[in-house]
């Protein structure tokens, strides 16, 4: 079965840790509003009034289904290609994870748009540069401790033992994207979360992530997505 | 078995999706932080150095699991006390709508937060403001206009179906919050959303929602919590 992700073709965006899954898994997939009348076929599943219409992409065709949420369709995936636990207790546990970061990932949003996604950041730099300072003083340790302490406390390679789940994919994606927004500020910080540096390092070397990292299916980062870099808000 | 619920004990807040849950099935369940020494007991298990500890309140103890993240409760919830369709797709259907409610109660936070959690919302009521104004000009109709169009074109008594899920009840309290925090706005609104309003008047009349709604374990809305009436924040 080939799988179709529905995402904004011009954004990694929170289509990027199902993409980092897919890719790792070696799973065959088309990354649908990319190609030719991709968007317009986006568009036209979400203003579906029948079936299971998503809010919001991204989601993934899979035969029938239609998952979305990112988190949701990891959950899906996870359990399909080798990238969660086996047993339920894992499962949930690694779902949990997946949640914070999804929590983490709203957060990282708001430091550039604290007003709302509606207004440009532009109609709301003020707002920004306090949110972003409050994020780096008290979000980016309080998340980042969070998960480096359970890998230090692990011991293990990965945050639940010797295999990587999608949560390591994931946490990979938190780094390079806090690296590319805040690139000072990051800098600084992570002397405190060698554990996650390491854990960074450990994915990018993976050989089909790697692969992924090198070809044009990795959209590079930009001022459109959700890791945004603003020289205003970095020191 | 009796379940452990561990959340903030003055706040209906993100327990509270939890609570309704656990009420709505008849669960045996502890509302531990709410007894003596009970909040000492949460805070000891988030911060453990081993095992599974939450990130954050709530989490609950079932058995031998300790499951966070209210979601990812739900989704355990749900397939344990039939609060879930039975099937896979039924189940990943579900919780995706549980996960788009969860990404609407954290606008409905930042609404009086815009600056982040760990300012008073004193220090930010003019951004608050803005962000509540955009809130209802065009977070309100989108999030719950979706959920309207889905109740709509199913035609059944409760989102999916004949039977009502943790979606539904998470629903209820949605609806319920927003009257108390912005009763003008939402009484505005309302005539947008009949189907919703239904579904919350069929939720707040089941037999175990109506005892629980009249009892003590009901905490009332109040200014800690996720939905806050502040006067200037309302038309």
């Amino acid at each position: 079965m080939t799988y179709e992700l529905y995402y904004w073709p011009e954004i990694q965006g929170r289509g990027e840790y199902v993409r980092l899954a897919l890719e790792e898994a070696g799973a065959a997939y088309v990354d649908v509003a990319r190609g030719r009348r991709g968007s317009a076929a986006m568009m036209k599943m979400m203003d579906a009034r029948k079936g299971t219409p998503p809010f919001a992409p991204p989601f993934l065709k899979a035969g029938k289904l239609v998952i979305g949420q990112t988190a949701n369709i990891l959950l899906y995936l996870g359990s399909r290609h080798g990238l969660a636990p086996k047993t339920e207790a894992g499962r949930l546990w690694v779902h949990q994870l997946q949640l914070t970061i999804t929590d983490f990932v709203v957060e990282i949003h708001d430091t550039h748009h604290p007003l709302g996604p509606s207004l440009y950041y532009e109609d709301q730099k003020a707002p920004a540069k306090k949110r972003t300072a409050d994020f780096w003083d008290e979000r980016v340790p309080k998340y980042l401790g969070y998960f480096e302490r359970l890998l230090v406390g692990s011991g293990a390679t990965y945050v639940t033992g010797r295999r990587p789940t999608y949560v390591d994919l994931s946490l990979f994606q938190i780094v390079e994207g806090l690296r590319y927004a805040f690139p000072k500020r990051m800098k600084a910080f992570e002397k405190d979360v060698p554990g996650l540096v390491g854990l960074h390092d450990r994915i990018a070397a993976r050989p089909n992530i790697k692969a992924y990292l090198a070809s044009e299916r990795r959209i590079p980062f930009n001022e459109q997505g959700i890791f945004r870099r603003y020289r205003e808000l970095d020191r």
